[in-house]
């Protein structure tokens, strides 16, 4: 089994899920809609805004509108137009998102610390949070009847309320509940580097920066949790899917 | 077995959706958001344009831009705001697509021929059609499952193209697949009139225009697949299921 993570800054996903329509091991993919939602908000003059936390990590700013921003272009335009694709070049796409069935359970944290011009601030109304738990039933009943889900956040609070939550670690996260052999997360770039060994990938981490250090993080802890490897891979050009297998991209195995 | 409509220009879908959840008997919800749409549309320099067919149908031209806002606003914002609010109320609602698992599948016609002023013009790039097979595997599978689907236009083409069709249609097919014992279609009317009754309802809906006509006429339509009650119900005011189980509304039966 396989789990495929799209990053949303990749602009064509069109050779990637051709390749996965003709994949034939049972898999999930997981993706995005970053640029997507930027753009729409902007449009829709709410601009993104994005913060800095205390600990140094960026993220962005979810009030009620932008989370209505955020359905309308994760849930709404690119989870359709992949399912619309994917179902048209013969894959039986199910398009989903995280709280839907209850597929990914966590935290919300209305109160967000952020630094902002060297002074600490708390920003209130924050629809972000982590993720603790996830229900593997629907993607197994899907899986077990033949469907290709295709999953997006936002995931759910324990009180229901949709939160956003990062999309490599909601890929990770089914990963590990599906016990997923190994986990493909394509972005727009070459991959970070050449033959990391496990041992050193934490210690990598430190030297990642911003979506790079979290993707590196990601897929160390989806080593420490039995996925056997995690590809770093380049989603960009013809046959990316076929050209991981054959060992393109950086690879963290265990 | 139900299957129960939600009017898109219906405003709060809360009631209803407390209802929903405290129902016992399992069920499969449709939504439309016309109102979404054309709010979205507007704001996006992209506004609704609403045509009238040679039989003087009135429908939305569906260009490839105003498809992507369908989808923000149905797949996206509605769809995936009723699933929170659901899940919140402790409903396992699962939301999708007539397109994901290719549940309602339909002709596209691209080319629209209109009047427009006294003549008869075409329009070309429209994504619209109508529904021809129903797939019940999927729904089956959640329902079976204890999961409660909540659906909503687009369908998807033989092409595997996305196509607008119309919601009221969508509920009645699903009903009639599923061999659903009621069909209850919300709005943000009081009903259309008492005690119809089969044999005159499909000359009552000669004289019902507009959006009136088209749920008429789909009642009827239901009534001769075997569906043995349609409620076409008031949505607004407290417990509107409730009220609607208890007789409120126009009922068309065998």
């Amino acid at each position: 089994m396989l789990v495929i993570k799209i990053g949303g800054s990749l602009t064509d996903f069109d050779p990637l899920l051709r390749d996965i329509a003709a994949c034939r091991e049972p898999l999930v993919l997981v993706h995005g809609a970053n640029k997507e939602l930027n753009e729409l908000s902007a449009r829709l003059s709410h601009p993104p805004r994005m913060v800095t936390s205390e600990r140094g990590e960026i993220s962005r700013f979810t009030d009620a509108i932008t989370m209505d921003h955020f359905l309308m272009a994760y849930a709404g335009k690119q989870n359709k137009r992949i399912v619309e694709r994917l179902r048209a070049v013969g894959a039986n796409a199910v398009g989903l998102t995280a709280m839907d069935g209850g597929i990914a359970i966590g935290r919300r944290k209305p109160h967000l610390r952020i630094k902002e011009g060297g002074k600490v601030k708390i920003l209130h109304g924050d629809h972000s949070g982590s993720i603790e738990r996830i229900e593997p039933k629907l993607l197994r009943l899907l899986l077990d009847n033949g469907y290709l889900p295709v999953i997006t956040p936002p995931a759910i609070s324990h009180e229901g309320v949709a939160i956003n939550v990062d999309g490599d670690r909601l890929a990770m996260e089914i990963a590990s509940a599906l016990q997923a052999e190994r986990l493909l997360i394509f972005a727009d770039t070459p991959g970070f580097m050449r033959d990391v060994s496990d041992e050193r990938v934490e210690r990598v981490a430190e030297y990642g920066t911003g979506r790079a250090r979290v993707k590196l993080l990601a897929a160390a802890q989806a080593i420490r949790r039995g996925i056997k490897a995690v590809g770093l891979l380049d989603g960009r050009g013809e046959h990316p899917l076929m050209r991981a297998f054959e060992g393109a991209g950086t690879w963290v195995t265990t």
